[in-house]
């Protein structure tokens, strides 16, 4: 298996199944699995061997597009996938794009301009970056979080080719690593200088006058800018603002969710306790909400919006969709 | 082995060595390990099978007096004890405190004395809970990190007698997960209820209006007030300022370090990468350092301190020493 980051690696419809990186498994071993149904890709999504909200949605189309050529009742398996991550709004987003027309060519398509979404969000966020950037980022939002070719972790690629990045931080992102396991895999196979630390290094990074930006990709972002994203997402932007450094989002217009006024309107997920200690009590949110006073820039495919974000991003998202 | 927590099953001498329960090995094993030279105790300490500011200086003085008892030389011994962790100023306190009598009695007494402390500090400690508190606290400072009642941690089982805690929330505290594996444990068999978060979470819990204080304790406190812990504790500060909740630190007047005059002057811990990721580059930090203005109480066994530090604090290690 090569080293570069083709979308059709991560996620692809082959003939009777959607094959999928299993993402468990990085940076240790490169694993496909073979989902034959759409009730196996959404247990792929359920046990994160596919996560990141867009590559999510890629996958949730080709699983219903398999599941219209296995003859599946396509209500329920709409429903099956549509449950598999109850945060991700483009999930669902895809799976309404995919319904009038569940073919292979309609989900190739979604999959395709995902990845041309990511260039176009990557190619605004390059303004955000001053020369020699040491930018710090959170989960992973790269090739592997998007089907394609990456929101925050794009961004931060696109930069480095700009030559405006000198050194990626990442938050290694407790608890399920992607940042230490995925994000850093990327970062190697991409070339780019980086170092993972413990989440809990990042302010004092900050303090010591390390960090010059921080990004990160985004689950779902309300009408108002409240953005919900991998949990510790809100502390690093908590931190930001406690060291003047500016803290922004890029994340695809899919992930803008105009029905969900405030970040209140935005249900957490609560993980397995398992997920941090096999024999303790444990509370393991796996988003958190970063209200958009905190936010000092989002950007999507379409370009750098500012606040007020109540004005900026419903207009944004009419015109997406 | 019984469930309390005798501080001589945290550490003792006996005969022919220093006892230590293996505090990498909990909470899935209950192991002991036998140090039979000055320079075994200074290795257990080195790789963290006894850890906390407090223990380390008592293991130090235990194994000081083994040393005596062996007839290794003693400026050796002193020289390769105090090396095993650059941080800990107790651990030289202990060392000088040892140095013109290392006898067993002295150390046993240092170990009395440290036990006897953290009752006191604790005491002093309980004012800061107001009716059922939901406390958060970083790191291990219990009765293993202390050898004896603990600092923080003791503090809130103090608060817990005295019906002051309803909830303790225990950051897991990467990379070596002393709350998760240690924190846990203790609160554990103390039967004090708790749920562990992932380091990234707190702030979030803050937000959520779900954390009344934040206690941690302390590696080693400048002059002026700035305390260098655990890393992920100055983050801890940052969020809880963030959001108007009270942020104290409990330790021993033995942390106080006159010497130091800010936290600049503070040398902070480089290990080693592998802790974090086996693979990949990392920066691993193991303490970091909050300024004083975000520190609201520093408790000793001498009181409850409040700003302005650099008036209230050489006067206090004065007295002790």
């Amino acid at each position: 298996m090569s080293g570069d980051l083709d979308p059709h690696r991560i996620v692809r419809l082959e003939d009777d199944a959607v094959v999928v990186l299993d993402q468990r498994r990085l940076p240790d071993e490169e694993v496909e699995l073979h989902c034959t149904s759409s009730a196996e890709v959404a247990e792929a999504i359920r046990v994160l061997a596919v996560r990141g909200a867009p590559a999510i949605g890629v996958a949730a189309a080709y699983g219903l597009a398999l599941a219209a050529a296995r003859g599946e009742e396509l209500g329920e398996a709409i429903g099956i996938l549509a449950a598999s991550r109850p945060t991700a709004v483009n999930l669902r987003w895809a799976l309404e794009a995919m319904r009038d027309e569940p073919t292979r060519a309609r989900a190739e398509q979604l999959h395709a301009d995902e990845v041309e979404r990511c260039r176009r969000m990557a190619a605004h966020a390059v303004a955000l970056f001053p020369a020699a950037t040491r930018v710090l980022t959170h989960c992973n939002t790269g090739a592997l979080a998007t089907g394609g070719y990456g929101s925050a972790l794009g961004a931060i690629r696109a930069a480095w080719e700009a030559g405006r990045v000198s050194h990626v931080w990442v938050d290694e992102t407790r608890p399920l690593l992607q940042g230490g396991r995925l994000t850093a895999w990327e970062l190697e196979q991409l070339g780019i200088p980086f170092a993972v630390i413990v989440d809990g290094a990042a302010a004092s990074l900050m303090a010591g006058g390390e960090v010059d930006l921080v990004v990160t990709g985004a689950d779902r972002i309300a009408a108002n800018g409240d953005t919900a994203n991998k949990v510790g997402t809100y502390a690093l932007a908590v931190a930001a603002a406690h060291h003047d450094l500016p803290f922004a989002v890029v994340a695809p217009t899919s992930t803008l969710d105009p029905a969900a006024r405030t970040g209140d309107d935005i249900p957490i997920e609560e993980r397995d306790a398992t997920e941090l200690t096999s024999r303790f009590p444990a509370r393991n949110p796996a988003f958190d909400v970063t209200p958009a006073a905190l936010v000092d820039a989002i950007v999507t495919e379409r370009g750098v919006h500012r606040a007020p974000y109540a004005e900026s991003l419903p207009r944004v998202a009419e015109v997406e969709r």
